[in-house]
């Protein structure tokens, strides 16, 4: 599984990080919520995460000008017990509050091993497993969660009802990266439906729907997601989609993904009040820490070590990532023309300095990126 | 998805439960460890999940034969933190082990919000679900999950690495069963290839591989299962087999699921300590109570009135279940031919008194049940 290529521009993290925080505090986000906004989004760019990554920013810039997402949340945490905690986001970035519950979350778990923080009233957050990976580099284990408005249809059904909603999952791995996995409950996000569209070819089978909820490959027929199982099987990924459902909205307080207005508008005024269930574990409480390390270590290697297919390669969730992250931090990191110019748009609107970048070289390979 | 058609015999649950128990208890076991073991096939048949019900007892009494389940095993819960919890089962039967697990986990939650609890040196516990479910029925929702032998190929493998390692879900419903999932992350488990190889017909597309980890339909070929999602979203399925595998094995100082010696023998001597992962929330400490119900009963509600295609219905996981189970607390649990036969063939050696059951009418219909 290689990371989709991308032509357009290639800009260091620090150089993007500055790009989006500059823009989003000159339209009036809080340096907070600026901040963690643009250390989310260049984090998933980081590890190949395109489609969560910087890729976002001019759709949060639209958001804030609407008034959907509030510039200067007061964002608040509250313990609700010894194990349980919540943030509320005030219709503030997701990002933000997200990692404030991740960090959060991991003081709890210090204590009592485990914790779980809810968050409400939030917004997109971008991609889950950025805020997984930061509580697992702290040496915890994380469970992470989002619901969205309606995009794939339930087993048997015509018409979308869950969200593509994501799980992620990270757990520290001794002298190396965390292990991630961050996957949407569908098989596609449906941004690869328009990718189709633009090039014109088939769908994967058994990934979409068309509007009476028949299974399609016509990307231009396509109206919602099949959820990960397809026609025999998707019962599987929606009810892994309803328990994301159900943890970010009876949990947190929030309504279910199918009461949302669409994320993509045409609204962009009234906030969406969105929720997030969080996890934390804290392996040292479960095990002695160098028995719990040599357990995931045997786990990766024997992983990693087993026969594959010709022409494959076996690897554990994240390990396509963690290459690409590698690669990124040496070369700097693609950001797609269409996305370049609207950064660049919305940084001459607000007077905001554009750091100087080259363009990309074509890569070889158009393979598809792994993650929702 | 209907419940699948079984030939045979049809008994009352009070009376499947107390052949189970009785046998049991006459090759040695111990009384609890007989009667949790009874219960929890028991529950899981009444509901209709018939690979995991009263099939799996005679097996259960081949493993207490050959030594590798601990007939009286010294089962012990103990705290590891206000949050967390261990029980050591022993070697004893799994079954013992996820209920104290559960209801240990339950009396935590109700103090901190959240319980993690951990089960180590278990053994098969039969489904997951039956635990994760008892834990709903008292008001509490549960995450439950297990590993297992090798029987997955992960993406991209030619070699089983992974078990069919289950995710369960419940949640409590108000003025209603509790909302279950209860799901394998392999698309079929391998018992639905023997079914297929007895019946000659071709297996589901992308469910299975033969000995070179091609993808195959012929159940005559099939050396080994896909994991959910296929030929091209495996990945996905085996992401979420390997968050279960770590949670189930570092967690709980188990070993990973691709140690362990294959749970079908030809040893069945020597004990395979399996772990087990429970988390227990208590839907109070997180919203108001009468919030919480209705925020369910919603989701609920907007979910199964989501349009259908011609010919189907949309359910929420658990509810071809809640379905059977009325049926079969009218009818009786169907038992098929050759599991009641091992069933009598024990009895007969014990001395264990057989209940008058009566045959099954054959019903129509051979839709596959939704459970791994």
């Amino acid at each position: 599984v290689a990371i989709e290529a991308i032509e357009g521009k290639r800009g260091s993290a620090a150089d993007l990080t500055g790009l989006v925080s500059d823009l989003l505090a000159a339209a009036g986000v809080d340096q907070p919520s600026a901040d963690a906004t643009a250390r989310a989004v260049v984090d998933a760019s980081s590890r190949g995460v395109d489609t969560h990554g910087v890729r976002l920013a001019p759709w949060y810039v639209k958001m804030v000008e609407g008034g959907r997402i509030n510039r200067r949340p007061n964002v608040a945490f509250a313990l609700k017990s010894p194990a349980v905690g919540h943030v509320d986001s005030d219709n503030g970035f997701g990002h933000r509050a997200s990692f404030l519950a991740v960090e959060e979350g991991c003081a709890i778990a210090a204590r009592t091993g485990i914790a779980a923080v809810t968050v409400g009233r939030s917004t997109h957050h971008g991609a889950t497993g950025v805020y997984t990976l930061a509580a697992a580099r702290k040496g915890f284990a994380a469970l992470g969660m989002t619901h969205a408005d309606s995009m794939v249809v339930p087993h048997g059904g015509a018409k979308a009802f869950y969200g593509t909603n994501p799980i992620s999952f990270a757990v520290p791995v001794p002298d190396a990266e965390p292990m991630l996995l961050d996957m949407a409950t569908s098989s596609i996000p449906f941004n690869r439906v328009f990718l189709r569209r633009a090039t014109g070819t088939p769908l994967p089978a058994e990934v979409a729907v068309d509007e009476n909820g028949e299974t399609t490959r016509d990307p231009h027929a396509a109206a919602a997601l099949h959820s990960l199982g397809g026609d025999d099987f998707g019962y599987k990924g929606a009810g892994l989609a309803a328990m994301v459902d159900i943890l970010c909205s009876a949990f947190t307080g929030m309504g279910h993904g199918a009461t949302f207005a669409p994320f993509g508008g045409p609204d962009y005024c009234r906030p969406i009040p969105i929720g997030h269930f969080f996890l934390i574990l804290n392996p040292a409480t479960f095990q002695a820490l160098s028995m719990f390390d040599a357990r995931i270590a045997a786990f990766l290697d024997d992983l990693r070590s087993t026969p594959a297919r010709p022409g494959q390669r076996v690897m554990a969730p994240g390990d396509p990532e963690i290459a690409e992250a590698e690669l990124r931090r040496r070369d700097g990191i693609p950001v797609d023309r269409v996305t370049w110019q609207g950064l660049v748009d919305a940084a001459m609107r607000y007077g905001v300095a554009v750091p100087d970048v080259r363009d990309t070289a074509e890569t070889a390979g158009a393979e598809e990126v792994p993650v929702q």
